[in-house]
Order: C-alpha cells, then structure tokens, then sequence
C-alpha cells in the first residue's frame, strides 16, 4: 500500500490541471447535496451543470468532460433518467463517479437499482464503507447515509469490487482507501467534521468526476480529489470551531488550493 | 405557563440526549430548507436521511427514530409519498414532526391536503402564528411562507389544536409557545435574524423529531429543540452583524452546545 | 450610455423600497439555487416562497407582489408548471423576470421551450452574455451554465432582444449591461467570484424581481438590483478570501445594505 497526500508533486499538479482545463461536469444528485457539490466544483476551477431538465439528460452526458451521480437523485429524477445519463455518458465515453449513497441502510429496492447501473461501468466508485461493502453484495450496515463501519474494514471489500467491475473504488473515512484491484492508495488526513456537514461525501464524488477528467486516470483523479480534500479539510478544521463555519470554510480552503497549486 | 431556557437542566440534558444516542431521523422537506435542516440534525448529533427516493417512503419511517414531514415537500414529491411516510410512521409507532409551512397563504388545496395529514396523528405540529391559526381552521393570514401575526395571538389556538388532535402544538416567534392541550410553556429568547435565514424554521421541525426521540416525550422534546435554538441563536447573534452569518453562525452554536452538553 | 452605482440616490433608494414595502415574491427556481436565492430576498427585506407545491402554481402567482422563473425549474418541476405560473402572473398583471439559465448550451428541446415562454412578457429577461446571445436567436455559445463571451459583446444582443420582446434585458459580466430597447445602462463593480459561487446569477433574478415591485418599472428595478449586487459583492470580496466565505458575506452585505439604506 502507498500513501498519497497533497504536497506530493504529481497530485498537486493533478489538483491544478483542473483549474487550467476548467472542465464542464454534469451531474445528477440529490438536492440536499447540491447547492455543496456545486460550489466544490467551482472552487476547484470546473464549471458544474447538475439536473434532469428537459433534454439535459441525452445532451450534457455526452458534452460534458466528466459526469457523476448520486443516487438518491432518485429523490427528484426517476429512475430512466438516471440510466439514461450513465448509459450516454458510458457510450459517449465520457468518465463517469458513482455514488451510491445510503446502499444498504435498508431500502432494497433503492439498493437494486444503484447495483444495475454498474452495466454502466463507472470509471469511480465512491462511498463510505457501509455503503460499498453492501455495494459489493455484503451485509447492509448502514444507518440511513451514514456509515457504521470503519474505512479501514472495506479495504479488502473496496480491493475486490474493484477487480470485479473494473472501476476504481474509493472508501471514505478517517483514513481513505482507493483501489483500481490490484494497488491500494491510502490518503490520511480530513477532519472528523467532513461527517458532520451534509453532503460532504457528496460533492467529493463531484470532485473525483473532475480530477479523473483532469489527470485522465480514474485511480490518479480519485487520489488527487482526496488528498485535496483530506488537505483542505485540516486547513479549514484549524481555523473554525462549529460545523456550520468548517464547511464554509471547507470550500474557501479548496479554492485558495486552486489559486496557489 | 411555565417559562423553560436552555439553561435548565433538563432542557440542557434532553439536548445532550441526542448526541449521546445519534438518532436516525428521516424527513420529507422542501429542497430550498433540505440543506440546512440536515446540518442543524447532524449539529446536534443526529443522522439525517431525506427524501423521496425509491422506497425510502415505505422502509425509513419504519426503521427511523424519528420523522420529520415539512409539507412543502410537495414541491418535488407527491401526495402519495407525504402520505405513505405519515401513514408509516404512524403505524410504526415513529414519533413524527409535521411542519405545515404557508398553510393558510391563499393555496386551499394544499391547505386541505395538510390538513389530512393529522389523521396520522403527529406527534408535534410545529409552525409560526399564521399557519397554525390556519391549521385550527381560523382565517388564513399568511404571506407566502411568512407569517403576519404574532406568536402570543396563537397561544389559545395552538392549546386547543393541542387539545383537538392530541399532538403538541409549537408557536414559533419572537417567544415561542408549546402546548399539550393542558400546560402551555413558554421558549423566550432567539434572535429576529432566525426569520431571515430561509429554512430556519424548517430546520426547527427536524431537531424537534429528533429531541422527541432523544427525550421520549412529545412536549418535553419540543421544549428542548426551541431552547436550543433560541440559545443558538442568541449567541449566533451576539458575533455576527448579516444575515448570511448568522445562519453559518446558528449551526456552529448547536454543534457547540451539543458539544459541551 | 448612462452608468449607475448603488451611491445613486435613486439606486440607494430603490433597494431601500424593497425592505420597506416587504413584498410577496413567488418563484419557480432549480433546487441548486433555491436556497441562496431565497436568503437573497430575506436579506434585501423581501419575503420569498418558491416551488410547484400542489395549488401554488396557480394561486401564488397572482397572489404575489412578484415573480421569478428560472428555467433549470424544470429539474423537478413540469413544463406545464412553469407555463402556468408565467402565463397566470402575466394575465394577473404581477411583473416576472424569466431567467434563462443554460440556454444555448448543447439541448435544444430545453431552449426551445425556454423561448416558448416569451409569449407570456416579461417584465425583464436576466441572463450571462451566451443564455442571451442563444435567447435572441444566436450562435449557442454556453458551456453548461457558463458562459464562454463577455457580457459587453452582448450589449446589441440585448438592445434588440429588448426591442422585440418588450422586455427590459440585463446581462451579467464584469461590467453589467441593462437596456429597454432605447437605453442601454451600464453597472460596474462587483467581484469575479459572483461567478464561482454557484447560484449567485440564478439569485439576482429573484432579487430583480423584487427590485422591479419595489421601484414600479422595469428598467429601474432591474439597475437597482444589479447596482446592489455590485456594491454588495465589491464589499464581500474586500473581506473575504475564499469563495465559500465569498457567499456568505454577499448576503451579508445584501442585509447591511438593506438596513443602512
């Protein structure tokens, strides 16, 4: 296993390339998460469109740089537009994050749908443990969108998906484990307050969609959208108190890395 | 009538109650306030889940701790769903939060629709002085989400709503009244910015599902999540000058509270 | 060309109006906006309602002091629910502004029915250079919701949209251009992180909806709103770094503003 972080050179760099490309990246996701996702992509330098307007699901999938989708967009979109964006997106060949939030805390029918779209051949995967490990077929351990298990227990759940889909599988938590199968990154750092703001996981799959674009590798986006994240989580958590502040702070610290990568 | 402030000790433990058992709290809410009430409920320590996605409407409510319905939910799902999640929680025995926002605005099919809602017996119906004079059938006074009357001019209605539904009935305003049907008790303090930050009250809703669950008490939870916030605010206050501030402000002031609970 | 600045005693006074009239503003918005547009019009002293809930589509709008409609609505509510509010607030004489986000990005169906909508005069069309470029007929130009050409390429576009719609016509950029078919009026100032807080176009749509009750005209309310939103952002960026705290502090100023003017 090696360990990734911000200050190595090659992720730093893959952290600017998105600014100087300033990629457009569309998405499906849920409005909780957003109006976050949203204003990460912009911190970073990408210009986000996210939605089910009218023909935007044929026509933004195949136009875009990069695509993600979050789940529970089944809240506002049903389900035909959801595939309709991952099938356009995997034929246009356009790089495209899975987020399968809230995949095993219960609600089987939400979990089979978000399995079928693996058809689909994400180049990411990306959640917290509970999340893939139910992804994977195993015992659902969710509560609601949050995790009960540690990142650390998916490693191997994380390692194995990945040989499986193809797709490289990111796990969020204290430290974050990203595999394309055969190799495994682990990124430290973040916060303990990244739990605490909604739809922070969210807008890291966002994040991801833009780092794979801009590095053009699912496994090197994956860790560069991490270890900027992990880095600007510290930046914000030593400088706020409450949680409300750190995610505001959150996205400030993303954009100044932006400016001065 | 009785006067509580955060303060009190049992007010202060309730509130601590909901960090030290993380409940699972589920909600149907409105996409301009889904954001900030997921990260009041997360500053406070519980875990948020929103939505009408798949089946979330028929498993979470079951599997909650506590259910939150803001009727303004409508906008993006439909009346199947609002009632689907009522009926649910009802029959689950899930304590839950209805929050009917601009009834009594001039819309008298959605007023009608809110209205059927009580058949699943709330166990809090949470509101400003116009909705909740509307609720009880009196002369709607609304505008749009905005109340023109004050909260002391509902203290009788929201007593006899109490009385008639047997749900707790909330006045939010400048002091916010909590009735049961037989005592009424008294919330003074918060801050007249808590009306300019949109979804305010919203969030107010889904803290009071989860203080119901934390204190196993429909009154005594309402009473915890209106002194919290009026605590919250008061200090949210006392450090910032606008009102874009002062919501980031709100939030850090509840995890802070939950924190030194 | 004229120029104006929020220091003109008729822009200060106009958005002065805005708080003291306290006006109903109704819209139909996209769930990534809808909550900074709302705390935009509570800041200003307006009080907002937004979504296709059951009967509002037909009862707010005519209700309302005034309307917005952004078209990206169509993410989670129907067409038949935008025409409706635009065709019912036009007939009821309320004054709407359209907001054409993302036209001329890539989805024909979505522009088409975006054009459709001038049937229902509006009292101003808001847009970046490209949405108003496609608007008018041209060259589709946009890159999701950015646009890729500076607002003063589009200061004939605008002039003669105008001109044939009947609408007054306001273009954001560094320099925002504002012309009635006759006029054209020129509003420097702002910050370049307008552009990279996501939702800060789609909210002064609202806040001119606002501006254009208040003031009684359309060419006016649309300058007052803008030269607001400049002088706001001008002092938003001078104490901030960051764009998370960027967005925070715009509101901020749009409430300070309100209060000292």
């Amino acid at each position: 296993m090696t360990t990734a972080r911000f200050d190595d050179s090659a992720v730093r760099d893959g952290y600017a390339e998105i600014a100087r490309r300033g990629p457009f990246v569309y998405g499906l996701t849920n409005y909780i998460a957003a109006n976050l996702s949203a204003n990460v992509l912009l911190a970073a330098g990408a210009g986000p469109a996210i939605g089910a307007a009218s023909d935007w699901t044929t026509t933004f999938p195949a136009g875009a740089n990069a695509v993600w989708i979050n789940t529970a967009a089944l809240m506002s979109s049903d389900e035909d537009s959801l595939r309709r964006v991952a099938r356009t997106a995997h034929e246009a060949g356009t790089p495209w994050v899975l987020d399968p939030v809230a995949v095993g805390a219960g609600a089987a029918e939400y979990d089979a749908f978000v399995r079928g779209l693996l058809e689909f051949r994400p180049a990411v995967i990306r959640g917290n443990a509970s999340e893939l490990i139910a992804l994977a077929g195993g015992a659902a351990t969710g509560k609601g969108v949050e995790t009960t298990v540690d990142s650390s227990d998916a490693v191997s759940t994380a390692g194995e998906l990945a040989a499986r889909t193809g797709s490289v599988v990111a796990v969020s938590g204290p430290v974050d484990y990203i595999s394309d199968g055969s190799r495994v990154v682990e990124v430290p750092g973040g916060d303990v307050r990244l739990t605490r703001v909604t739809g922070a996981g969210c807008a890291l799959g966002a994040l991801t969609a833009a780092a794979v674009f801009a590095t053009g590798d699912a496994l090197q986006g994956a860790v560069v959208s991490h270890a900027a994240y992990a880095e600007a989580a510290e930046r914000a958590g030593a400088r706020t108190t409450g949680t409300g502040s750190f995610g505001v702070a959150l996205v400030d610290e993303l954009s100044l890395l932006a400016e001065s990568a």
